[in-house]
């Protein structure tokens, strides 16, 4: 049973903090041994990358066969069904078109000083996407983090994806051809995120890591940040629908099962206004656990994490949902963009009944890499800016500096910094001189 | 003596490779005490910020006086030279301007499916800054924190400051007030984010928290990173000029020390195609070095980090600067729009001859708070997008989700999560039926 809520209640508010409050990511302490397993790829190069996938994917490599051949992935790339390679290029297309919005302008002005401002964006120029092997080998998610690196322009994309035991998802190295990533190289684990930051002979470092991994691989990314840049840490999905009763509880119920089917500690939440919507949707969910195929972990999930709230109003579902800041908000109800305005925080929104959140992971065109845990208060999901940096520039001119060098000069003093201030007084002195 | 390095040596390549290699930074490992005095505040509140207060401020604090109250902030604006008053409010102006044209636009258009697709913007709904006591306790940064917060629409914005012994720095008071900042509370350190972060009975949290600190405060921002967004963590500055010969040696050299006094691992290179200003430059340093009000530092970082490099042409100037990446880099050339496009990564840059960086640490507009230690490769100064976060829209109609409903269906069950194909699925069937 998940929990059920009713504002109503005495102790909905209670209830609700604890739910907000509830800790589901269980992340064992690998600190020390991802500490050890960096400091050997530091130290060894290839050799290290090599001993380690032996050792952790049963899989004995050579510097030649780190990377598959081009060889290697057209034949693998030939082993994807017609109707599978339809619907990746279908998805690759629609995320490129949306991606392609997102490129940022540069800009350069004159103000009235005189002086020239303004700022240029580029691209880094090498980054690297981790792309985890076995059951979580998504190639939907290789789409989501290639596609927006190569819109912004990233001239060497690589994808580290580990094949335990030589296992191969084809559907992966398909998704990463078409989304033009230049090498694959068939490492994971702590050991593949040390290779892409610091470089080995063989793997030349990249500037950038992306992608979702296991405990290891999101211990190795934070300890590399600074050296290179990362994205997010994203922790187990969420999603939160709000209904006003005019949903049919079936599609909701199968939205909510969409997120627990991830991860027993995925969340799902539902804030309806209505009684008998809750109660539909409950049961239907039952329906559906009875015969799911992952239905254990989903059924966990709901279970453990699960839960519906009945409140009165939907300006108070709007509310209540700003409060968990969900990473998927789906606004299952009758006119979505009414409600729009009341939202604050949610990574991704699908308005209307006709938008399910899996079209969002699959095809939609939005990124499907979105921040969990409440980080939608301050954060994004990824897009082209993630693979790209913005550079300010200045440029006086005598008189700009005439007008404005004397303010710099005061603040310098002030804050004891005397060569910054003689470095604008040497200029006014010349001008005046 | 810096390092003098010269393109044509037969050693340059591994002398300019151990430049970029050279490791400024000793960060103490203080990691395991940031994590008692976090677990401390999340217990005890406000009395473990208190007894941290007392205990590394020498400042006896109750709930009461965390914060200044508008009549303690008053009187110490109160006490601030007209002259400093009217130059941070310049400062001030041109930073809101060039900000004010970074408030990125919302999105939303119909694809040809008919999908209604785009995103939205909006600020973080509270942010709290630091900044540091004593010798680094900057105004200018609070300004260059501030009011990008502002400009993006952060509705409480609140500074903590430490106030050793009870001493406060009015030009900091008056920069809050001038840039808009809500409440400023009189506590620093570990403590500090970690109320921040947590929130006690008194100290409301914070969803972003922002600004330079010292070991503690940076191992505080990475522990509770996730929790809240941070910015990124500061290194030691540095600067990197490009000269061509046509430069005043006086100003690069002052440029270049507008550096080396901030801190003894700042870092100052110069890179110039000719070897007469190459010299001249090291001339006018040792000059100035001489009677530097903070030249110990100042020396220090020059003998330790700084360098010279004579190359051949500005080509191969602007090459060596990509691989430096620097925070700041003066294009102290004749012609510096020509060479601009030479540059890939720099945090900012200040175009020819009238444009020294102090102009960027005050009133130029631009951001002063930069990407260090070769990490402008892959991020961006500050800006009003730190305070805002994106969240992406989709709705489908009917027609839509015919047209692009089967790829996502496929796509789930390739990825055997039958949860996902059934949400799109239950809807197609209801459209056929």
């Amino acid at each position: 049973m998940p929990q059920v809520l009713n504002t109503r209640d005495a102790g909905f508010e209670a209830e609700f903090t604890h739910l907000l409050g509830m800790k589901r990511e269980d992340s064992p302490d690998v600190d020390a041994t991802v500490a050890g397993i960096i400091a050997d790829v530091r130290a060894r190069g290839d050799a290290a990358v090599i001993a380690l996938t032996e050792r952790f994917d049963r899989l004995a490599l050579t510097p030649e066969t780190l990377a598959f051949t081009p060889a290697e992935i057209e034949a693998h790339c030939a082993q994807v069904p017609e109707g599978e390679r339809v619907a990746l290029e279908l998805a690759a297309e629609r995320i490129r078109a949306y991606h392609e919005r997102q490129k940022p302008e540069d800009a350069r002005w004159e103000d009235a000083s005189g002086a020239s401002l303004g700022w240029r964006w580029s691209a880094v120029a090498a980054a690297g996407l981790y792309v985890p092997g076995g059951l979580a080998s998504y190639p939907s998610s290789v789409l989501m983090n290639a596609i927006p690196a190569k819109v912004a322009g990233v001239e060497r994309l690589v994808i580290a994806c580990p094949t335990p035991g030589g296992a191969v998802n084809p559907l992966v190295v398909l998704a990463a051809k078409i989304s033009g990533v230049d090498t694959i190289y068939r490492i994971g684990g702590a050991q593949a995120i040390a290779a892409l930051a610091y470089g080995t002979a063989t793997i030349a470092p990249v500037d950038k890591i992306t992608g979702p991994g296991n405990a290891f691989v999101a211990a190795a990314k934070r300890r590399v940040f600074g050296k290179v840049g990362i994205d997010m840490i994203a922790g187990p999905s969420e999603i939160l629908v709000i209904g006003d009763g005019t949903g049919d509880p079936d599609w909701i119920a199968l939205d909510l099962l969409s997120q627990a089917e991830h991860d027993q500690v995925a969340q799902s939440i539902l804030i309806t206004t209505s009684q008998a919507e809750a109660e539909a949707v409950m049961a239907a969910v039952d329906r559906h656990l009875a015969v799911l195929e992952r239905r254990e972990i989903a059924g966990a999930s709901w279970r453990d994490y699960g839960a519906v709230v009945v409140c009165e109003t939907l300006e108070q579902a709007a509310e209540l949902s700003n409060r968990v800041a969900p990473e998927h908000l789906e606004l299952c109800v009758d006119d979505p963009e009414a409600l729009l305005g009341a939202i604050r925080h949610a990574g991704a929104i699908f308005l209307g009944h006709w938008t399910p959140e899996a079209i969002g992971d699959y095809v939609g065109g939005p990124n499907h890499v979105l921040p969990t845990a409440r980080s939608a208060r301050f954060s994004s999901g990824l897009s082209v800016l993630d693979f790209m940096k913005r550079t300010t520039l200045a440029k006086m001119t005598p008189e700009a500096l005439r007008a404005i060098g004397p303010a710099a000069e005061t603040l310098a003093i002030s804050e004891s910094l005397q060569a910054h201030g003689l470095s604008v007084r040497a200029r006014l002195d010349k001008l005046n001189g």
